[in-house]
């Protein structure tokens, strides 16, 4: 609130449902809660993902904008940078082995060998992409791909894009990185591909049911790495920054930045 | 051998102690056998680090050459960023919430808000450094750095140089990532130092004694990343090329690339 506030001058801004109000800033809002505004015109995201605000019935039909934040981008390509490189250098093959004190060394190929797929080519994609090409990884076409990683937003076409299908046209014993949203996965098609040796390993950011629940079969299997949704956090500064540049735009009749498509879905 | 030969079709290869050799090229042989090789005018270790070579006690005063090698130096920056960005993302403390089935979100700063430090700045730490820079990180003067790569070669000066008052000038709470030499840990100082929350963590590839003895504290300290030695290994074909162009440089008496100051050490 401090930052917005910094950010936006002239604006009075206040905390919770304001019915004066003519721009929501959101996160994920409870379903009708932005349809209690009377005199909404402008929704404004602060997240780059808008899956939760569409899934609203009730969601008004004025212009809704995501967060497009390059500090957002700059973390998202570090989480990738991160597990793509743990999964590169064999991270835990090796953390098994020091379970058992285990000294062997496993071949190891170098980063130009690696190819790295992406689903999704947004900005965060991009960004990740960007970053493990300067590190040296090759990345092109996901579909027999070494790692994949998965960035793409949640819609209904998206929707459980990381099941048995998916995985069957992947490389034998590829690895998967979910940083994008639980419902991408198939859950159980992901334990069967680990125990069939189709997957190797996944690191999953987001899952279906956040926070995952202590008892969930994930957080203690030896082939996945559980994050409790830490890849890119709304950063205020750099969020304000965006939304007070938006919200000008809209008080001057100009463009939108992220706009989203509602037919699209993002 | 397979690929020395394809590099030197000139030269006579034999594989052991050849009393008719005039140049030995080595990895880490017994003290005394380049002694025992009459006619020996010039040894090329196959490895960067020559500190092995060096104890040897009957060592030759022939010209000693160590490796130097791009490969050797691209691998040793892939491990050097995976080893900092697991660090830097939390790694080991996400891996010890997800044993607890423990969702709880630690403070993330990016990339550019950390201090990467340098221990040796050499062909394989500036390699990394290089990399470490473009991925986004500070590299900067390694005293106060929040994690510090150690790639220095192993001298007199250099030994135990990992040890309590090293740790007691680096920012509290700062991890070690030691790519380099086992001796140049002192083992105690950095249980020590991990117990006190001096250290965070550290990630060791290389030991006094390698392989590391299963029973060794290391192996299942939850401060310490055990690796088997793997950050950069020799490519047979990239130091084949090296070696046979260093040969043709000692043959064609011009100056050898790698030669080693006795006096240094390195």
């Amino acid at each position: 609130l401090a930052a917005l506030a910094d950010s936006l001058p002239n604006e009075k801004i206040s905390l919770g449902a304001d019915r004066d109000a003519d721009i929501a800033i959101v996160a994920n809002p409870p379903p009708g809660a932005l349809a209690a505004l009377p005199n909404l015109a402008f929704v404004q995201s602060a997240w780059a993902g808008v899956d939760g605000l569409l899934a609203d019935p009730a969601l008004p039909p004025v212009p809704l904008a995501r967060l497009v934040d390059p500090s957002l981008a700059a973390q998202m390509a570090e989480a990738a940078a991160a597990h793509v490189l743990a999964l590169h250098r064999q991270a835990p093959a090796y953390a098994a082995q020091a379970v058992q004190g285990l000294w062997r060394q496993l071949d190891q190929p170098p980063a130009s060998a690696r190819r790295i797929g992406f689903l999704g080519y947004g900005e965060l994609a991009r960004a990740s992409a960007n970053l493990l090409q300067n590190i040296g990884f090759q990345v092109d076409a996901w579909s027999r791909s070494d790692i994949v990683v998965n960035l793409l937003p949640l819609t209904a076409q998206t929707r459980g894009v990381l099941g048995a299908a998916t995985f069957a046209r992947m490389k034998r014993g590829a690895a998967i990185v979910n940083l994008a949203r639980g419902a991408h996965l198939v859950e159980a098609d992901l334990l069967a591909a680990l125990a069939d040796g189709t997957l190797s390993h996944a690191i999953l950011d987001v899952f279906e049911t956040e926070p995952l629940p202590p008892v969930h079969p994930f957080w203690r299997h030896p082939q996945i790495t559980v994050l409790p949704h830490v890849a890119a956090i709304t950063d205020p500064v750099s969020a304000s920054a965006f939304i007070a540049a938006n919200i000008a735009r809209f008080r001057n009749g100009q463009p939108l930045q992220g706009l989203v498509n509602r037919q699209a879905g993002y």
